[in-house]
């Protein structure tokens, strides 16, 4: 697989990158993580993780986990079941997912991530495969992923050394990578996507915090600004000779492989 | 396509019933709309319109609009903008969204399209065709559904008379007609399909509101009603043979197909 797609990557003058800003949190970043890793040579795209933090785009964007409203997070119990099912990824919640999601919280483990990306000199397998040793403690196997002992166990399932994992934790809580965690997060919250069209919008900028569309005088014209920029994850930027395209959620593989030119008339779009 | 459909009903032996719980003030519900009145003959269903009230689903919840959230806002024009040419569905934003969605609001259309209900003797063919022109003005050519002269418009493009246009706009008004668009919102809040599993949850109720997931004792158990509740629109009961299940959202038709043995293996589901 890795020669073919190496021998496609030649013959093919396009160069597609896809990059997938993520939080271990997220059941729904997991399902996009897996099928992206699965499309990577099939699409031929350079997949790049863009590890980062949902809480803070919660805040920044003033919006909130949809698991706040109890019948939406009854309803995505059986949502998750049954993806999980179709999309052949061994998603099960934990039993407690409410302490898990909102209390616990994912800002040591997303720390963890960030320090596993900035050590890892070449490629990203490594922040790859303990991504996925997180999520499959936290939304399969409901195992803790707060403590440096759960981290380092995650660690060296994912193939590092204990030096390694240690070394790992301790940058973890340095203060180059909790900026760093920040500014991968703020670059999601900032990304400059142009939207197709621009609305006139008007935004109430209150405590840094950009949360109510007001009216602006009587026409009500409103102004938003003429990017597409995050609001939860998966949030997934797709850029194919220097054009880009933003896709959230885990349920719109067919338009982002029609845009990169992956699509066999399965649709319209 | 009636005549295939009928006789294939006949020689299958499972009945096969949809219900669609919608507002036209849900772009999202007009694609669900449109694709399951597509595949009511290929699916042999029994496809049921329930024109309910959006905002009183969202209060009922504890929900709120995802247009609130200005990102999501900005985010949800762009993916509509897809969404309608990947189903072919010619769908445009109205060019002020957030004065059409959350502040004209659908209350008299959706009395309307109830009174049409309460109208029509057999089947729901009036209920279809003005659901599809009240979507039309709202979500296609940018024009009000607010005024009697604006729903006059769309019954009589749906082919109603202009004396039962008349009448069905003074039933609108009338207390019978407002109690059953109540009570179809709240069947939609109050649907009793089980879930797969238990939750144990408590539920903070506030002001007639649900909206608050508190702890419950040391133990952090948490009771969630056995059922799957509407949070939002289109939401869109399948029922197979006396078992139902519940899909949210305008992006679960492979589950969908699968739940009703019209899936011919493109998945794992």
């Amino acid at each position: 697989m890795r020669f073919w797609a190496r021998e496609k990557s030649s013959m093919s003058s396009s160069r597609k990158v896809v990059e997938l800003f993520y939080d271990v949190v997220s059941p729904y970043s997991w399902l996009a993580f897996e099928v992206l890793c699965r499309y990577r040579n099939v699409w031929n795209i350079e997949l790049k993780f863009k590890p980062a933090y949902l809480a803070g785009v919660m805040h920044g964007s003033g919006n909130r986990p949809p698991g706040m409203v109890p019948n939406k997070f009854h309803y995505m119990t059986t949502d998750l079941k049954r993806l999980s099912n179709y999309f052949g990824v061994h998603l099960s919640p934990p039993s407690n997912a409410f302490e898990a999601m909102f209390e616990k919280g994912t800002l040591n483990a997303m720390r963890f991530v960030t320090a596993v990306a900035e050590k890892e000199k070449e490629g990203d397998m490594l922040v790859e495969r303990v991504s996925r040793e997180l999520w499959k403690r936290i939304w399969s196997t409901d195992q803790d992923i707060t403590q440096p002992a759960s981290l380092t166990e995650a660690g060296l399932k994912a193939g590092l050394s204990a030096n390694v994992v240690k070394e790992i934790l301790s940058l973890s809580k340095s203060q180059p990578i909790k900026d760093k965690l920040k500014s991968v997060t703020q670059e999601a919250l900032e990304y400059k996507v142009s939207a197709f069209n621009l609305h006139l919008c008007t935004l109430c900028l209150a405590h840094q915090k950009i949360f109510v569309v007001e009216k602006y005088n009587k026409m009500s014209l409103h102004i938003f600004p003429p990017f597409l920029q995050c609001f939860g994850f998966p949030f997934i930027v797709c850029q194919v000779n220097g054009k880009a395209k933003v896709f959230f959620g885990s349920d719109r593989f067919e338009l982002m492989a029609y845009f990169m030119g992956n699509y066999n008339g399965l649709g319209i779009y």
